[in-house]
């Protein structure tokens, strides 16, 4: 008998309909002789009209009462869910994430899961009932208040259960079959992957990949919880997030994937004097302003002026704090002015066979060339490579690259629309 | 400084605006000078429409779940209400049944609260601060399972906090002005009564009137606490109702109201032998059907039959059951027939000065009879009386009482739609 964590997003419990078609799939899991644990996130747009109605009596919403109204959304669906599955004629238990065990630190809206205690949703899978845990949510012991984990929470809620339970494998159930080669909707000959690397992933979700969120492969990661990604409108094997320092063995291609990013922008300060120092300023500055900045390239001064120019991209929503914060340091800094381009595209080539294989940036520049794609900077990690394009060439960017590492398969990619939190 | 505890229904936290306009009245109750803790129902109709999405899912939802979801609602409202009282200005945190210590027994749907501690909302109002709690909703320690109170549990968990904390005074807040002689849709001339004391408003209660919840006037009346039913949309004197045992000198008109009640309706079971020990089998066999009967009458049985009519008056709601059930054992009991009339109005006359004034029934047989209301059953408690008569003359029957007695006020009372929960 195995253990299974599953995991559902809004999207796969949007109405009636959703949930009754969930419940059947959740029972033939464990008719098929294994323990089952859910979790849930809120129905379809819940958490986004919750938050709407938040606005509409406050402007700047306690963090602790918008975690409070925000739990609420989990709260239906999981009670749903197990009636759903009860009507079957299966037993359910629904637990919120206090419940179930999930503590965390006193951070309103980015809380961070510092031990996962789950007694009664163990109790109840010895009971032979199928257990359903509300996602994104947690609580802290300290203050004995409600919290939520963020954007992409029910993943790291499901992860940390499967850890906690030592479960044989956590499904993250979502719209699409799987993690691609690429996005299917840019590149409609994009493969799913049928196995891939947490460290992989990792650089994937990082480069912009949605289907799973970082901090759910990093638990996962860190954990050894083996994840499938996979659709709750088929029964399609999906894609296998494995950890092979636990022992597992990975044939690995030399590329697994192609990221596409179109959420961030460039700030180039420009005019920089070139003395010791200067970028260090500047950054700590940035950093200040809590920004994720993500790549820099400082252009080489001229020996004429003596000044230089710092360019680095972050995403679009912090834009403007950062431009006003440099702004009102101008003169301490001593730079000449800033640019700012959101019209910027990020590509980001990620394999764990880079490590090994030589030609693999030469390769990737040289199909940007001939395509007549224009690099404007470039960073790369251990298993990627990562480039920024105008934006309105990304998606060509995508394409030819996709097609020079041999990653196009047979047919084309099906795709469905809307994603889960 | 007083400390008040203010309930506020679903109708007066319907949407935004009507959150602010509550938080407005609430701040101000605080800067009077008060410790407040402030009881919510959930918004408008959210409980129905939870309720409803639940049997879209399963057609005998689950007690537990059932109570796991319908307790959303008032997580959203306190969640609201917290929010839109920060934004003026004033601390405020809100908090669920369980975390603000309402232990019930494991009676999903319909607990009963065995203990309250209100440990959190005494160091939130220590901190300065005003405390919300969701209404309807406790938690059973045993299972540690989420419970709900019923219909009319908001009204009871203040009642209870009330009691808990020794609040000063518990504020009902509704959508009319407070308690009335009649029901001022059917008496347009009714007087809303200024003082009442809680054995004449649990008779009304009782008798039909809606505007306060049995069980809440008599936890109010068993712990001694006060309540003050008032209209949350002006800021008039509303109705006290009081515990004239605990020493507190209240000037006792003779009667305090008239209340009717269209949800009966009356099963005659017809031909009983008139032997010892028929009507205990009869009303055993209701009984088992759970039925909440009300009035009984037995006719006296002619010496030339043998046989007697026993009637009974039931909500509308449990007619066909009882019938059934009694059809059931008909040759058991060896009745005849049975007659069922879901025509019928009930008229209660309360007051506790009726204990000392003789004539009060004469009185109102006269006024019936002066009208031309025919008066098919009587029932009479200490300070309670009440009639059947047909469903189509109650309004008048109401109205003529009323004037007999003197209740008519010199202005037409104002009538806001709608009931909280």
């Amino acid at each position: 008998m195995s253990l299974i964590v599953q995991k559902y997003g809004g999207s796969s419990v949007a109405d009636a309909e959703s949930i009754k078609r969930v419940a059947k799939r959740i029972v033939e899991t464990r008719k098929a002789g294994n323990d089952v644990v859910v979790v849930v996130s809120a129905m379809g747009d819940t958490t986004d009209e919750l938050f709407d109605l938040a606005l509409s009596v406050s402007p700047l919403p306690s963090g602790r009462e918008l975690d409070m109204l925000l739990t609420a959304g989990e709260r239906i669906s999981m009670a749903l869910l197990a009636m759903a599955i009860k009507s079957l004629g299966q037993e359910a238990r629904s637990y919120t994430g206090s419940q179930a065990g999930l503590m965390t630190d006193a951070k309103h809206g980015s809380a961070r899961i510092v031990d996962v205690n789950p007694a009664r949703v163990r109790a109840a899978l010895d009971a032979g009932a199928i257990a359903i845990v509300a996602g994104f949510q947690g609580f802290n012991r300290g203050t004995g208040d409600i919290t939520t984990l963020g954007r992409g929470g029910s993943d790291t809620t499901a992860v940390a259960l499967a850890a906690a339970l030592d479960a044989d494998v956590c499904e993250i159930y979502t719209d699409v079959d799987g993690v691609f080669t690429a996005d299917p909707r840019v590149v409609p000959t994009a493969r799913k992957i049928d196995t891939i690397t947490s460290e992989e992933m990792l650089e994937l979700a990082a480069a912009g990949a949605k289907v799973l969120y970082i901090r759910a492969v990093e638990y996962a990661r860190r954990h050894g919880v083996t994840l499938h990604v996979r659709s709750s409108f088929n029964n399609n094997e999906g894609t296998l997030v494995v950890n092979p320092e636990n022992g597992e063995i990975v044939e690995e291609a030399i590329i697994a994937g192609v990221a596409a990013d179109l959420s961030e922008a460039k700030i180039t300060v420009v005019g920089v004097p070139d003395v010791p120092g200067k970028a260090a300023q500047i950054f700590t500055i940035v950093a200040s302003t809590e920004a994720n900045i993500d790549m820099i390239v400082q252009n080489v001064s001229t020996a004429a002026t003596g000044l230089a120019d710092i360019s680095f991209t972050l995403p679009k929503l912090d834009g403007a704090k950062v431009i006003q914060t440099l702004e009102a340091k101008k003169s301490e800094v001593g730079f000449d002015s800033l640019q700012y381009d959101d019209q910027i595209g990020k590509l980001a080539l990620v394999g764990a066979g880079m490590r090994t294989n030589a030609g693999v940036s030469a390769k990737l520049f040289t199909a940007l060339f001939d395509a007549g794609i224009n690099i404007e900077m470039i960073s790369t990690s251990e298993i990627r490579i990562s480039v920024v394009t105008r934006a309105d060439t990304l998606g060509e960017a995508v394409r030819v690259v996709h097609s020079a590492f041999d990653l196009d398969g047979e047919e084309e990619a099906k795709v469905h629309g809307g994603t889960g939190r």
